[in-house]
């Protein structure tokens, strides 16, 4: 553990998260075109996270998720992303945003332009908070250690 | 209280917070020169807030403050503030972002240039938070009510 920052950065100067995904290998692989920088850690927060996350052509923010207990926000920086939700898609461009209650949409961003997206994402770090994916056979659940992933029939990965 | 929006919008969209500030009047009026939109407000947000903050030539964002609960995360889009800390002055610039831990560093953001300044400013809502200025006779306490000022010796403004 680095120690926190007290004084401001170039946000893309935060080295990415090494880790590309959390999720099991044969979901982590489709987050291959995605790229992390954990800004809020980077100076010690910790009741929230605020990440800067590229999307590379084809990339995706996320499987198409909603959590049970976690707010999000999202606000587009650079390039063309689309929001999938369960109710449709949305173009989406900068100084754009949107923001997603606890059981509210499932949704994700996908980059299905030839350049690169950047936004922000923020989102509090709600204890026993869930995770569900419509369009895969997954779940997960928050706990101090981190995310557990099983199949939705709540055996292991 | 409008209707929460569930699609993605323009954050200059999001119409500016119409009560300038909560200060008393003799530091609101200082706080002439900002103007904040509630995003995270506009998608029925509550753990979180996120605002997009203007400051026109002239304005600052808060007057010099830490919170002892409270989290605050910065990033600009636009313009080239001023940050003033207890420890110093740092110049930023768009694509810059800072974040400040609960009774850290007091600080706040001021605009010396001729062009206006956008940026995100993020914190959570923490019971019991209460904020403190080293240079105004003025302390706050924040309750489910809201925002409390008093003088530094506890009488009322």
């Amino acid at each position: 553990m680095t120690t926190p920052a007290r004084t401001p950065l170039p946000a893309l100067d935060v080295p990415p998260r090494t880790r590309p995904s959390n999720y099991p290998p044969v979901f982590a692989a489709r987050m291959a075109g995605r790229q992390k920088r954990a800004l809020g850690d980077a100076f010690g927060l910790s009741r929230f996270g605020v990440n800067l996350t590229i999307l590379a052509p084809g990339g995706e923010s996320a499987l198409l998720h909603r959590h049970t207990r976690q707010e999000e926000f999202v606000y587009i920086l650079k390039g063309h992303p689309t929001l999938r939700t369960d109710e449709g898609e949305h173009a989406l461009a900068p100084g754009m945003c949107v923001g997603f209650v606890a059981d509210g949409l499932a949704h994700h961003l996908v980059n299905r332009t030839s350049e690169d997206v950047h936004y922000l994402e923020i989102g509090d770090r709600a204890p026993e908070d869930r995770a569900s994916y419509p369009e895969d056979d997954l779940q997960a659940a928050y706990s101090p250690e981190g995310w557990t992933f099983t199949h939705k029939d709540g055996t292991p990965w």
